[in-house]
């Protein structure tokens, strides 16, 4: 379990993990995949070696949509849901809503001088890596707040997709929408053609997720469920719209998954795919529903094509949000299959070779 | 607008309004309309008399699907947004979610003698009319916490749909589910014809609509956004529930189902259905938006067939939930059309002859 508190004001939210900072230059030289556009897979997880993890979502289809089954699932029923940094894409060495925030801080901060001297401004300012390691909680909170409110939805969305067309990934060198894992798009495909709604649950923000949802994911805003701000309406002149205020109103993360779960679609999913203890609530919950249910994690332990983190580094379960040894004892405790990208993908990314 | 703080924690929240309980007793004696079952309309709005409320909504489609129209709007973004108490089904005298609350009441008594003694527990037990019709926020608060809190999202839904399957309305002697308009079912079915997704945005609580959502309206849970109280996660034995908590977490109403709509879907709807102050900003923020955008009212002016409430009582502005002077002449000014049950309606409910 996290060493922090769940039911504190200060728990974790939105994006407070900087999972390995401190070995982001070493990342900068490393040598990328040899990009390629991919085709269209004709065949269901084209992008999966065969072996038990694909097994796993093959028999969970057959066992959920077959009506001679005796785990037949109507289709109103199928529900589906994915954690994204670290699930769906690239997470390392930060999460891409904290690239964002960064960014964010550089460019708004002709207008704020009193950041120069103002933690934890001044060192993102200075780009001082080995301080941003060691940022709080509350750090992460002030730097969101400061970045994402004070502005209404529209502007907000705005900013994020300018963002969004240009920003790249510091080792891959592309757009960090380019960093989707190409073998969970095909199992957003393959659910989907199985009559499966799919679901974003995002510990991050879920209006930065909205931005870029439909075309990334094939995944439409009001299937994103995530990490939101306060909000003020605001009406006046015959204009509507709503204000983003600096304090966070819901945590889509750890018991705050099952609870977003619940509350924006309130059935239980029958899959659920996440990556680390902050996912640790949506699979438990998923996998305690009756009949067949399908709940994964995804293993970071591929350092040549993406990464490789979580329990083959041996880290401690009180570190936050990764994938701990802890986490991992509960998958193989409760019959959660444990993706590996070393063995279980030909590729990573669809610029990959396959 | 209504008299009350839109800001303060005790503001109406899910069902504070007792629209004319004064009037139920003499309701209680009135004929109900001959019951038959409803034939399937084979056009489009069937049990619309033709005017400009019926023309309002069939120029809107046109407009918003037709692939040559200035307004055309892609289906991805075809959402349209209902009210439910007052605008999808009968909300007088009660709601019947305070029917329910109150039977619940009676029900959990036995284990509650305190409450012979404590109000507002103890005007309910001895059925004191004129009591309930002077209940405060917080009065509707201790029930509504007291019959819907302390049990899991399962064992709600179990109660709620226990109930609705034998509970009737007093005055129309059915059950509270075939009370739905069904001139809005038509809206509801000819919208979705038109690939527009169809959501409830009720100041109900979102988990009671869920129970029947599916069944009545044809929207499935995940199309319905409400108010919530707070959740508990609960974990034991390979067990996960959540567990509802005696206390508001959100205020679907007035500002609330702008916000709430926001929260839930991520886009602005291209239409909006309501009845009353607290779905004022629905519509507002609705007809805000750029190109075709409709925004409508439903007029309680039918007292034979339904009841009759709103501007033609000539209420004033600072009555709470209600249709008020103030919403009628905004919706004159802001172009919203108003429904009359009474002229645009040929029947009211299925049961109805057309």
């Amino acid at each position: 379990m996290p060493s922090f508190s769940s039911d504190g004001p200060n728990r974790r939210f939105m994006l407070g993990v900087l999972a390995a900072l401190p070995t982001l230059p070493g990342l900068l030289g490393t040598t990328v995949a040899q990009a390629q556009t991919a085709q269209a897979p004709t065949t269901p997880l084209a992008s999966w070696n065969d072996g038990p993890a694909k097994q796993a979502i093959l028999d969970f289809v057959k066992a959920t949509t077959d009506r001679a089954s005796a785990n037949y699932v109507p289709p109103d029923d199928r529900i589906a849901t994915f954690d994204q940094d670290g699930t769906l894409w690239v997470e390392h060495p930060l999460y891409t809503q904290a690239f964002f925030a960064l960014d964010r801080v550089h460019e708004m901060a002709p207008h704020h001088p009193e950041w120069k001297s103002h933690e934890p401004f001044k060192a993102v300012l200075a780009n001082d890596l080995p301080a941003l390691a060691h940022f709080s909680e509350g750090d992460w909170a002030e730097l969101i707040f400061a970045t994402h409110a004070g502005m209404s939805q529209a502007a907000f969305l705005e900013i994020a997709t300018k963002w969004l067309a240009t920003a790249k990934h510091p080792r891959f060198k592309r757009l960090f929408t380019e960093l989707v894992y190409q073998p969970m798009t095909e199992v957003l495909e393959y659910l989907r053609a199985n009559q499966f709604e799919t679901f974003i649950v995002t510990g991050g923000g879920q209006d930065f997720v909205r931005a870029y949802s439909q075309r990334v994911y094939g995944i439409p805003t009001q299937q994103v469920i995530g990490s939101s701000l306060g909000m003020k309406y605001q009406f006046k002149d015959g204009k509507a719209e709503l204000m983003r205020q600096p304090k966070l109103f819901f945590n889509d993360n750890y018991d705050g998954k099952a609870i977003g779960i619940d509350m924006f679609i309130g059935k239980r999913p029958f899959a659920a795919f996440g990556n680390s203890t902050g996912d640790r609530e949506m699979l438990e919950y998923t996998k305690a529903g009756s009949g067949a249910r399908l709940s994964m994690l995804v293993l970071h332990d591929d350092a040549a094509r993406e990464f490789a983190y979580g329990p083959a580094q041996g880290l401690p379960d009180t570190k936050v949000g990764t994938f701990t040894q802890g986490l991992y004892d509960e998958a193989k405790k409760d019959g959660w299959p444990v993706i590996s990208m070393k063995n279980d993908w030909k590729r990573i990314f669809a610029f990959d070779t396959l």
